[in-house]
């Protein structure tokens, strides 16, 4: 008979509890002890939902949590919140964990390490300042929403223009506040390309956001109170009642760096296929791994929920002696800022030209149903493709309702290696109701094939 | 210098128009001139976009037309409405056209066969009786909508539960009709499993019509005022002051069949993939053209506006010397009914076992947005693939509002030849307004890839 094994998860978040549970399912419980660290009170929540509950569309915080400790313990995972691991000895396979300021040394076989992501904050003249916010876990945006639901800020200042950036000044200008983000870049959404990024610019002013960009932060002033009362940039002080700081995420890595684990360049975590680290024994998913980008080959890392699950669930099957891989990933993303959409996937423009394509784009204007059918919506549909080889390497499409979630197409596309010309010939349905008889996607698709 | 050459297109209709624009685009007039024969006063019309004319949900019958005759005629396309061709002579390279009551030869040196499809229309007593309508052509919708705007039927029969026999029956419900379709299937819509047909007859149901299946029609009751007043079927006389003939389309190849050129088991008139039949300097396109499934390989007979312009496209490029091909088709297509959506893709199950695959089916129940974003609907995806090769095979989607265009992702998927694993490992886009972080299309090929 084997002696009883004991899984550690480091990290109560998407892809350490999806770990927990595929391997849950794989290995009873008389075979397998499952214990997950969390920090905080929280586990399996959609880090992805708190703007919609700061917007109030979301009423109930508990509906963005997927499983509480407490249903994880049902499930056979004891899961302990407020502890945190603060060391990893791989050698002796025990890690140090705090909680309720005691530290204990706890065994492991096997170890999960799912410590996240860090926002960045940084150290600005007046950062402390009350009323400056990140948005980051939930206790962030049950913070930002509870101030929000006292007295609805008439000024919010959004530092960032990225995703969640902008998916927190939709939620506030929904919740009435005169919004402005300040981006340091020339365009929101660096992921996309200039000419798409400029009409997301474009659409935050439509729903009434200023947006300044080029604009970088030198601080924060706060008032007599100690509340913020102004953001200072280099040529204005912009009024600011609250600030959401929506600056991205680094993977939080130091962990097992300082046990000796590989971390790359992108400062994420290394792992093979399989989410196995350099250290024997030990496994890494979600937002502090370093992916890898299908197309370019180059080490990125990217804070998304869909792979934090997916390295989770490759975790959990592989470290039970499954086999499975994660084979790297395309930066497919999706967003909408009031009745705008956008989403891009694959390489932008500038970064195939980087990965040494001969880069051609086409870009096309087209409707989301026929265009004579009521509730038809523009689209815009970008392709990027290798000139040589006609591969399609990168899509991008900004439109409203309806638009953006056809980038999976795209994306199904670039994973299979397809090239600009065989999407442009698929067989994509069609009914008035929604789309052309030409589907937008694949006239892109002809256009850049055409080149 | 080449002498001037003449392409005649025989229809009018999308393959034909799509084809000639094609080849006028590539060569100018004075090296080629292009004449196409058109029997109705219509040219590239989307008959899809018929039973929304009906609906009143599309005002104007012009917005139906994507170019009229005379916008032809303005790019360099002589089109002749009221011209029927009745013969091909491809020896001689002649047509003989029929107009105003005289037939003239005309001469050719490349000729486009895009003769369409006509309507099922079986020769039962009573047939002949007024108020009995196809729905194939654009003078049938404007008939049909004409006799509804001067009275709404309080009885509405439809004749054939396929894609356009629902979509009117969805119209005639929104005209205020009681609505009975009538099927001699077991099931709605054919073309997918049974299964997800009989989610396809509860939606009918929930919005209101009646639903007879497995009833065959045995012929139609005319009043004595020469109108039918009743449908008869084998059990049951069910009453109509209007009828709708949905029972599907066959090529029209009577007259490519007639002038030696070949044509498939289906009725189709063959080609090959750069759309050429079996006699020199002969093209074919649209519903006229037999079809071949990429994943069985059997030759089909589909009606779909896609088909028609797809090929149409090719055929108007290789015709003039250019390269392309028209790589087979999945039988993808999408409809709704009122707020409910379907949609189909590749080989059903039924069809995979005939064509000789081990296949393997899943079929998981999710929502089009995160369960807890407002507006998330229900979804339910279905997938077919090979149990030995893992290879996706085919797709089926019934949801509401959001659900069906998701369809394409698995086309693309099937095109490519992707594994169910593949595609359940793939980047697909992922925030709270679009889906859940697990993608249903994913989700389904997960499950039927680990069967």
């Amino acid at each position: 008979m084997t002696p009883r094994e004991r899984l550690v998860v480091v990290g109560g978040d998407a892809g350490g509890m999806t770990a927990a549970a595929m391997a849950r399912r794989r290995r009873p419980e008389d075979e397998l002890e499952i214990v997950a660290f969390e920090r905080t009170p929280h586990t399996s929540y959609s880090a992805c939902g708190i703007p919609y509950y700061v917007a109030g569309l979301v009423d109930d915080a508990d509906d963005l949590v997927a499983r509480s400790p407490s249903e994880h313990r049902a499930r056979g995972i004891d899961v302990r919140v407020g502890h945190d691991v603060v060391a990893i000895d791989s050698q002796r396979r025990t890690v140090d964990v705090v909680a309720d300021g005691r530290t204990r040394t706890e065994p492991y076989d096997l170890l999960l390490v799912a410590t996240g992501a860090v926002p960045v904050r940084p150290q600005l003249p007046g950062i402390e300042a009350t009323g400056i916010h990140g948005l980051q876990t939930l206790d962030d945006g049950l913070a930002l929403r509870r101030e929000v639901d006292a007295g609805p800020p008439e000024h919010a200042v959004v530092v960032g223009g990225g995703y969640i950036g902008l998916e927190v000044a939709e939620a506030l200008v929904m919740r009435g506040a005169h919004v402005t983000v300040v981006e340091a870049a020339e365009q929101p959404m660096t992921t996309l390309d200039a000419d798409i990024g400029a009409r997301v610019a474009d659409a935050m002013r439509a729903v009434g956001i200023d947006v300044r960009l080029g604009v970088h932060v030198d601080g924060f002033e706060p008032g007599p109170d100690g509340r913020v009362r102004a953001v200072v940039a280099a040529d204005s002080t912009i009024p600011a009642d609250v600030v959401v700081l929506g600056l991205g995420v680094r993977p939080a890595s130091a962990l097992a760096r300082e046990a000796g684990i590989d971390v790359g360049v992108t400062g994420g975590i290394v792992t093979d296929p399989t989410m196995r680290t350099s250290a024997d024994g030990v496994w890494a998913a979600g937002d502090c791994v370093e992916v890898r980008h299908r197309v370019s080959g180059e080490p990125m890392a990217i804070a998304l929920g869909t792979y934090a699950n997916r390295q989770g669930r490759v975790a959990g099957v592989t470290m039970t002696g499954g086999s499975a891989t994660f084979d790297g990933v395309l930066g497919t993303a999706v967003s909408k800022i009031c009745s705008y959409e956008v989403a891009r996937t694959g390489l932008r423009e500038v970064d195939a030209r980087r990965a040494g394509f001969d880069a051609v784009t086409a870009t096309i204007e087209s409707t989301t149903r026929a265009s004579y059918f009521p509730g038809s919506q523009p689209i815009t549909v970008k392709a990027i493709a290798d000139r040589r080889t006609g591969r399609l390497l990168g899509g991008q499409i900004f439109g409203r309702e309806g638009a953006a979630k056809r980038i999976d197409v795209m994306a199904v596309a670039i994973w299979s290696e397809m090239t600009a010309e065989e999407l442009a010939s698929s067989d994509l349905s069609y009914a008035p109701p929604f789309g052309p008889v030409w589907d937008p996607v694949a006239v892109a698709a002809r256009k850049v094939a055409d080149l």
